[in-house]
Order: structure tokens, then sequence, then C-alpha cells
């Protein structure tokens, strides 16, 4: 099942289901009907029986969707399971914020070490979390064994930086850095730009009736 | 011209070109081809030279296109004279990293207010912000005629928040909660959501061969 193939927009939206599943169990509530799941996670029904039609018969007819039963398949498929643990590159005001944001709260991410040029925190722990000097990046990410990383660098020190831990055999970077990183085909980029956000909804308030398609 | 519909896929782009060509003209570069442009960017220049055609004749034929040219033409598509003031409500972890983000470092926004419940830094100034007790927030963002709101409080909260705000005017919400808001359809929400787009890049690294349609 794991080797299927599922449409890029349904793969995206399945960290919404199983997120807001999981709120729903915590309340207590075992039974979901796709109407209030769609008014929930704002992706409208016809939607979410397609993207669940590509699992197989989830729900039943009048009955709606089991919370429980939902929440473990999409436990297997995310591989919730399995820890991920992740390395923070850069521990600037972003980088710490990151720290100490809950990403494992609802999710089996980790992170599990963080690195940084400043001499005043490397060697100390923040929120938890080691931060080594970027000296001793190469090693760590191998020891650890650490694919996934969370890019808080400098735009400047980006692509170098890039460069470097592809080379070490990283596969996937969330980059918070307005640069457009170069990787190779078989690394994989999501961008957070936050300027850029702020910017373009800016751009759309001021030049569509918004909603009318929202991303 | 403003008033001229381009699809959104394009309009999305343009922060990300107009915050690249700031970083030319930084450097002193006064041309650029649209190879050049694309690799930067990431996009293809095919793709460029399409969303560039909406706004008419922008390059030269073995020229390329002229940085200044370029940077006052968009300048002006993205309102980047007229300053946006936005508020931010929520000052915790994210929300105070926030505050510290230069958002207005190549853009036009400006957080000039923000809110929250915490006793001990309400009446405080962060990063150069104000802070004001949320029991002040209908007053505050209509008489500072803010219509721009960041938005990172707590999930529980974010509703009933949303509702508040909107009702007094508010049109554009970027949202970091991982909450998806219901809103009218003349406002546009922007979700930020950090967990899930951690959550998504792994989900990916594991399942597809990255790159090979990127978003």
């Amino acid at each position: 099942m794991t080797s299927k193939k599922i449409p890029r927009a349904t793969a995206k939206r399945l960290p919404i289901y199983y997120r807001y599943l999981n709120i729903l169990l915590d309340a207590n509530k075992h039974r979901v009907s796709s109407t209030e799941l769609s008014q929930a996670v704002q992706v409208d029904s016809a939607t979410i029986r397609r993207d669940f039609s590509y699992f197989g018969e989830l729900g039943k007819r009048g009955y709606g969707y089991d919370v429980e039963d939902l929440l473990n398949f999409f436990k297997e498929i995310l591989n919730q399971d399995k820890l991920t643990n992740a390395a923070l590159i850069g521990v600037g005001n972003l980088g710490h914020a990151l720290l100490n944001f809950n990403f494992h709260k609802n999710s089996n991410v980790r992170i599990s070490a963080a690195f940084d040029v400043n001499d005043s925190i490397i060697n100390t722990v923040q929120s938890g979390v080691p931060i080594y000097s970027v000296d001793d990046l190469d090693q760590q990410l191998r020891d650890q064994q650490i694919d996934v990383v969370i890019l808080s660098v400098p735009s400047e020190t980006a692509q170098a930086v890039t460069d470097q831990i592809v080379k070490v055999g990283v596969r996937g970077i969330l980059n918070f850095t307005p640069l457009r990183l170069g990787v190779p085909k078989d690394v994989r980029v999501q961008n957070v730009d936050l300027t850029n956000e702020l910017q373009t909804l800016i751009y759309f308030i001021d030049h569509y009736n918004a909603n009318d398609e929202q991303a």
C-alpha cells in the first residue's frame, strides 16, 4: 500500500486530515460525517471523498467515518509510527522559535540536533536540543543518520550549506530562507518564505475577490 | 493596469521575482537574462516569459531584462510604495520570532501593533512593536486602520479571534495556527502550517522521487 502513488494534491492534504482526526479523538468523538470533516478542514466534501477513495472503502454510507479507523489508517500511510529526526541549521531568531515550536505535537518529527556558528550557544542545550558547531555538521548528520534539515541560515550562506548537506546525504530541506535553493533531482525542498506569504496575501486582497479560488 | 486580472499562479510568483531583482540591484547588476533569472528563482524560463507577457513587453530580444526597469515595474504592481501596517495577534514563542523577523526588509509590510493576553508583556515594546491587551483589539485595529493580521494564537482561540477581527473589517489573515479558519468570502486567509510543511516534506521524500514536479 505504501508504494501506491497518489496525487500530490491529495498527499498534501493527508497531514491536515490526520491532525484534525487527532483533535476529534482527543475530544472523545468517534464518528465524523464527510460534511463535518469538510467544514473543519476547509476542503469540499467531494474532494475529501475522492482523496479517501484512493485508499479503498473507508466510510460507510449513512454512517460517515469511524475516527479511530481513519486515524490508524492515516498513521500507517504517514509513517506516524516511525520517528523522524530532523536537524535545524541556523539558530537565530527564527531558528530559536522553531526549536521552541512544538513540531512533535501531532507529528512524528523531532528536532534532534541544531547547528550554528555562534560560539556563545555552541555546546549548550536550547529547548532540549543540543547545539553543535557547523564544523561538526557533516559528522553529526552522518552519525545521527539525519536526512531532513530545517534551514534557517542567512540567505548568503544558504546555497553553500545546502551543497554541503546534500553531499552528506540529506534528502529533504524545509527552507526558511528567501533563496530558491539549487538541489539535485532526488532532493526535495519545501519552501516557507514568510515575507513572500505576507506579500502574496496583501497582493491578493488588493487585486482579487478573496476566496473565489483559494490555495 | 492594476485592475488587470492575472493568473493566481503568476501573482504568487511576483514577490519572488521582485525579491531577486532587489538582490541583483544591490549587487550592482543592471541586466539579467531570462536564463539567469530562471536559475535564480527556480522557475523555468518559458514560465517566466509567460508571466511577464501579462504585463506587456518587458524584455528585449538578445539583451534580456533591465533590472531597474523590471524592479520599478513590479514595485508598482505590488504596491511597494504603499506601506501596509499589519497586526500580530499572539506573542508566544512563534509570535516573538515573527516580531523579530524582518518582514520589512525587501517588503513594504510592517508589524505596527501586537496583541496578547499575557499581563507581563502588555504595555511593553518588543522589537520596536507596542504590545496591547487583546481587550483593546477592536479599537486599535479600527484606529490604526489595520486590515491585515498575522495570527499566532493557540488553536483553541483561533476561530473566536478570527470572528472578532473579521467583524472589525480585517481582510487578510496570515494564519500560523494549524486550524483551518472559517471566514466570509471576501476575507483572504493564507495558511502557514509549519508542522504540516514538515510532515508533507517527509511524506514526499518517503513516497516520491523528489523534484519531478515540485510545488
